[in-house]
């Protein structure tokens, strides 16, 4: 559910139309429909309210300040992953007890920041990374908390670069090492083991996996007398981009509810695209068209540099006109390509629609998660702007870059 | 040949220890060798010294502007595929007739800076960017000259992504096509048909599709009788990132030159990584090491989002340590990855190497093109540093970003 919806000919975000937001900020542009983003929080919350869990909203799905702020006031806390993403946490009023802190790799001036923050705890992912917590903890005289990341080693049916729970991926220890963990906590003098941390993949349509990682974690805290107070079951609750048919948030707490309720443990989630991917779209113009033997093309100005998920991951997002074309003459197939000098900059493949003219504006869906956050200026491109939709209001919330933001920071020797 | 070479146990860029520049600069950092860059362009002037060709820098491979600005004062012109590659290319002082302007989705004002600013053709991908370009140059009241971009249909062996020359990808336009805008030429009355632009892919090892690529643009002219001045052969010549042979840039011109001698045409070239790839290297610090079952990890602070050439195209960069350690104990396999929350986050896989200590650098080497240029802030990490060495002397050319460059233009509504 998301309220990009057409009324008449035109594509609405809210109650706002989208081509008068394009034709006020210019293309290619974010826009995300803050009631959307909400809706999704306030689904996920009611799933679970009868075990009062603390749900963190994955930060690099979406950082923009404006998402993370209507997400805070509504009561989320935030995953962060990095110093920068602590940074955005604290301006968008994150307080510290709703903070946990994830990642293979954080920095010691990373680790101090977020201890003097005073956040909830790490997900601790290696024993060279808890040596480091606890003698970061020791130079600030503080007893830091933490949860162990454990890799629970479950298969899931998702693309190789998002699957996160395999045992031969980074993430995390396996049952092993976290057996160590628990058995020397003793020698972690500014450290309190108070919880554990899963996180299997990303875009996961299916509650079993999930039950599985949750079962063998239990298991192994109860085999091995372990006492925490928090389990955390990280992100990765698929969404529709196309034909899925994930669960939605009551289907999937069903499933894991009753385990979570039989372990007496505080619950955490993490999402990130089940609230934000389908609470933002991509709007960009068309330039030109053009046919390569049999094969047409749209030439688009957004490309790979604005929206990456189809080249990296092979990603499927749904292209719409932002205003509908009055006759249905000339359907065919196109690829959806951008300006970037790769064959590997497109948007969408071989997708049957209504020829557009050049300077229509087509909507690339499911943008809001994994879009801006992953922007570059590849090609020396300019970001694009963002835009928060409320109701019949819409704001700019993150300017256009310019030509001059492209060089800042750089000198000519 | 490049200028990172161990002196005793320690690399070096030119006459500067790599890791003198990494203690006061800090971690992730991209080094460059201002003398290899100059080298490499000198190699292909020689080559193909007979012809006198402009050689075109390809902007995009490595947007610094320093590193523009020295290749431009030693003599070289500018491929630029933007407005923002422009702006650089005036910053870094490129003469105007000396800029090339490819790509396949330029805007009107891209197009209008451009004729201002007098570049020396656009490489026009199609119909419907003939006519925009044609109208910007009525509207300045200017006779505009333009190379058309052939698709000669010609594959090459390399990744997918990087395959430029195929019927099938959205570059150029095919011979027939091409045929109609020669025919049709006297439409464009703002415009002077002077040359043909090929460009068949990246990374190319060898010399047999340019030569295939170049026979049958040359025979479309001659069979159509169709006269222009420039032969634009593009990029794409290989270098070597581990094991690959390419030819070097004679043996390159020995193949080519014939047929471009008989051509009498004006040659134009715009290699890219041929200059930059091994003129730069990403600087990285271990953070810490550990294991899951079997697998070894080296986790460093360099990320997919510095580097996603592994990620995106399953790139090889060799790592090698930045100082050479004293005993070659304990010699395994690792995956050398960042801290970005994805599997997909990768610099390295499966590497034998001695195992380095927390806070050792290493060098990701072949790093100088497809490197800054397309790194990103995903994971709200901030870029890092650019800095280029001449001789003994080093300098930041490109200031690490800040916490508070992640946010800039950013508001809270």
């Amino acid at each position: 559910m998301h309220r990009f919806k057409y009324i008449g000919r035109s594509l609405f975000c809210e109650k706002v139309k989208v081509s008068d937001i394009a034709a006020k900020v210019g293309t290619p542009l974010y826009v995300y429909s803050r009631n959307t983003l909400l809706d999704h929080y306030a689904k996920i919350k009611e799933a679970f309210a009868s075990v009062s869990p603390l749900i963190c909203f994955s930060v690099k799905s979406n950082s923009n300040l404006s998402v993370l702020r209507a997400l805070v006031k509504a009561g989320a806390g935030v995953d962060i992953v990095s110093g920068g993403e602590l940074y955005r946490a604290k301006l968008a009023g994150a307080p510290p007890e709703r903070v946990v802190y994830a990642g293979v790799g954080k920095r010691r001036d990373e680790i101090m920041d977020a201890i003097r923050y005073g956040i909830l705890f790490f997900n601790v992912e290696s024993e060279e990374e808890l040596t480091l917590v606890n003698a970061c903890a020791a130079s600030l005289g503080k007893k830091v908390n933490v949860a162990v990341r454990i890799n629970p080693d479950v298969d899931v049916s998702t693309h190789d670069y998002i699957k996160t729970g395999k045992g031969q991926t980074k993430f995390g220890v396996n049952f092993d090492t976290a057996k160590r963990i628990f058995r020397s906590s003793w020698k972690y003098r500014n450290i309190a083991i108070r919880g554990v941390h899963i996180h299997i993949g990303s875009q996961i349509l299916n509650p079993q996996p999930f039950r599985r990682a949750i079962k063998k974690v239990l298991g192994f805290l109860d085999k091995n007398s372990l006492l925490v107070e928090y389990l955390n079951i990280g992100g990765g609750m698929g969404v529709v981009y196309s034909l899925e048919k994930p669960q939605t948030a009551t289907g999937f707490a069903g499933k894991i509810l009753p385990l979570v309720r039989k372990s007496n443990l505080k619950l955490i989630l993490e999402p990130g695209r089940f609230i934000a991917a389908n609470s933002g779209i991509l709007v960009t113009m068309v330039l030109f068209r053009k046919k390569n033997g049999q094969k047409r093309f749209i030439i688009v100005d957004g490309a790979m540099n604005d929206l990456i998920r189809p080249s990296l991951y092979e990603a499927y997002h749904e292209i719409l006109p932002v205003t509908k074309p009055r006759r249905r003459a000339s359907v065919a197939r196109y690829d959806i390509v951008g300006p970037v000098c790769e064959t590997g900059d497109f948007l969408a493949k071989n997708r049957k629609m209504t020829e557009p003219a050049s300077g229509d504006l087509l909507a690339v869906m499911g943008s809001g998660a994994y879009g801006y956050s992953m922007s570059s200026n590849y090609n020396s491109r300019p970001r694009a702007a963002e835009v928060i939709v409320d109701g019949n209001k819409f704001f700019v919330v993150k300017k256009r870059e310019t030509y001059g933001d492209l060089v800042r920071g750089e000198t000519i020797r």
